[in-house]
């Protein structure tokens, strides 16, 4: 099948069929397209758009492109969540293990952090030792032993995302409903999982920013996900300020103990009980709202952690003392210049100001400073006086003016408070 | 300024700015931009369109990113024509010398063939010793002494054309009336010439198989050209049959050599006289469709060809004696199953034909064999009787059975003469 022929069919508007997206999938697999024959159907593809059946095929087909882990040896049905990413979101930690100390089994593949939003990958690895390069075999086995495991994407796992998600950067095809639903999907078909929650975040510091954009992933990854044979639960969620209280890997890691500890910021508490419930509501679990809240206040979901951390080598002492978590040398301050409410608060730039303190990449190759993040004191709605600290600013002698300079920015002090927002917009 | 923001502007269908052209431009000329991120512009472009001002940017960039001759040190109005390319079209080796026999400038650079279309390059180089890389200097004493002069594109001429030529190939980026403009009007502006007959080929055999199509180029070109100063004047023309009698390179030539003698198929020298009444209205030339015919019946068109041969390697003895072009070995013929009309002929099948015996190329790479090609002995309103040759093949024992088998299917007889069908479509 000519590369050329398939390029042109979709630029002049054609739904492809199956044997030419499983063509264009097979040579971003196996790089037998040159990466401007790719780069030229992905912009076709972004500006003509897919049919969900077309992009049901391309998802299927881009899981095939590598391993697609096969759990039935394992008991109980596998579901998973997966965020399109925000700042401070570091529901994961607290939901992995949450829902499988109720009984649901939690094969979590996840990514690492790109830009202002945080990856998984990254707040795990801020735990001493915690392996998230486990092989098949260990992933299995850990598994099969708790009911959850955290790794990241193995290079076998639908490599042609790889390839194509690394184009699609560099060539302004990002922004495409269909690629953007494939590329989360082929990943999660992977998985072997038979249920997906899925976090659609929505608003100035999410990657989608507007309601009918999250709304139209919504809907196009639970509809791909069901002509997958997935079931998807997908819920939008919103994305203004930071979720809880940190932004950083161990400071989130610490947050997320306190949360396992029935405490924890409430936004962060609001979005795991949910999200478990609808995890285990997929797994067919009953009762699933009071059982995961249960987990959650009995500290079954914590110590569900702590096996989990001992089991992928990291120290699980961690979970009894945070201060055992990496700690940047120096602290900071950003103060407030008159009293009143805190009315709005820029996620985006908060993110961006842990960025420049160390604790996430610009570029793919970057490294991450786990110690080094912002603690947020005063959330939109919360009163503050004149002096008092908004921002609480670890670092390690990096980026320490540009990380202020952006905090100072990124939030209003009003007279009056602002009227209460939902956390949860839609699902 | 930053590729990934061209391409996303481009991919929302915003127009583009002269900066941003000129970034794209440069880019493919000094391949600071990668592949796929050319092809992913092109794509954008070749769907969402471009204005005329843009094109026009577009044109004078690609121009501008190499040589533009100087033409200024040269007395008279400096005209040129280009065809988009037909089967048999040879107008250029006739015309060239005609429209310089009448006091017109004509700075020709033209290109090579490809798939079933032929080129000037190809034709001029079956001349024995003919050369059509003239060094600049060349180039311009030729045309000075003779007012004519026939080259081929040299690679300091528009480089980020052949950059995006080469890639629009392989990404299903041809079809786009803005690249299509571009990529013409770029080589043009290139020439130093102030006026420009063009002659879009429309049907079967040509790149525009509709009027609509060709139309829309034509407006193109001519819009394009007057935005960047250049005089053009848009000719319609069609391309059901091949052009004249012969199809091949050197049977070509020997065509033109005929109707430099005011002989010649009638077809061909209508479309001779029309474009060197139109260069010469261009350059200012009164009485020009006189002149032209005068020209060519009085053998001063011939004489000027003759010199152009010398000045430019070849042996003018071709000119007397056109057996001294080369010749092929073998002839074999393609005769009638039935008597009665050519009702209609396939150029593009006859074209693929001459590509079959080694006329033309199938990749830019592949040698041309100058001797081969076919001779039309009937062509569409001719009577013909049962067992009557239609078509002459000069082969050299390569794709005779190919070549056979498509021109066996290129016609069809009918018992009715078919109504005539007009050469000049619009213009």
């Amino acid at each position: 099948m000519l590369a050329v022929e398939i390029i042109r069919r979709k630029r002049d508007g054609h739904p492809l069929t199956v044997p030419e997206l499983r063509a264009f999938v097979n040579a971003a697999a196996y790089g037998t397209w040159p990466d401007y024959q790719l780069s030229a159907l992905l912009m076709a593809i972004c500006i003509r758009g897919m049919t969900p059946d077309e992009t049901a095929t391309l998802t299927r087909a881009m899981a095939d492109s590598g391993t697609v882990f096969d759990l039935s040896a394992i008991p109980g049905v596998k579901v998973d969540k997966h965020s399109t990413g925000g700042v401070g979101d570091k529901v994961s930690l607290v939901l992995a293990p949450l829902a499988a100390a109720c009984g649901a089994v939690v094969p979590m593949m996840s990514g690492r952090g790109l830009g202002h939003t945080g990856g998984t990958l990254d707040k795990l690895e801020a735990i001493p030792g915690f392996r998230v390069n486990l092989s098949e075999a260990e992933f299995k086995s850990t598994l099969a032993k708790l009911g959850v495991a955290m790794i990241g994407q193995t290079p076998e796992v639908a490599p042609a995302d790889k390839t194509l998600y690394a184009l699609r950067d560099v060539t302004g095809t990002v922004e495409s409903i269909p690629l953007i639903t494939a590329s989360i999907l082929s990943k999660k078909l992977a998985e072997g999982i038979s249920g997906l929650v899925m976090d659609v975040k929505c608003g100035p510091g999410a990657f989608m920013k507007t309601l009918p954009q999250a709304r139209e992933l919504a809907h196009s990854i639970a509809r791909v996900g069901k002509l997958n044979g997935l079931k998807v639960k997908a819920i939008i969620t919103a994305m203004d300020a930071p979720l809880g209280r940190a932004v950083g890997n161990a400071l989130e890691v610490a947050e997320c103990l306190e949360t396992l500890r029935g405490r924890g910021p409430a936004d962060l508490r609001e979005l795991c009980l949910l999200f478990a419930a609808e995890m285990l509501e997929l797994a067919g679990i009953a009762d699933a709202a009071r059982r995961a809240r249960e987990a959650l206040d009995s500290g079954a979901a914590l110590e569900k952690f702590r096996d989990l951390i001992a089991a992928q080598g990291g120290d699980p002492s961690v979970v009894d003392d945070p201060s055992r978590l990496p700690q940047a040398a120096s602290r900071a301050t950003v103060v407030t210049g008159r009293s009143g409410f805190v009315s709005e608060m820029d996620a985006e730039a908060v993110g961006l100001a842990a960025l420049e303190l160390g604790a996430g990449r610009a570029k793919a190759e970057d490294r991450v400073d786990p110690a080094v993040g912002i603690l947020v004191w005063k959330k939109p709605g919360e009163a503050v006086r004149v002096g008092e600290t908004v921002f609480e600013i670890h670092h390690n002698g990096i980026g320490l003016e540009a990380a202020t300079a952006r905090l100072n920015l990124s939030f209003r002090i009003r007279d009056q408070a602002p009227a209460a927002t939902p956390l949860v917009l839609e699902g």
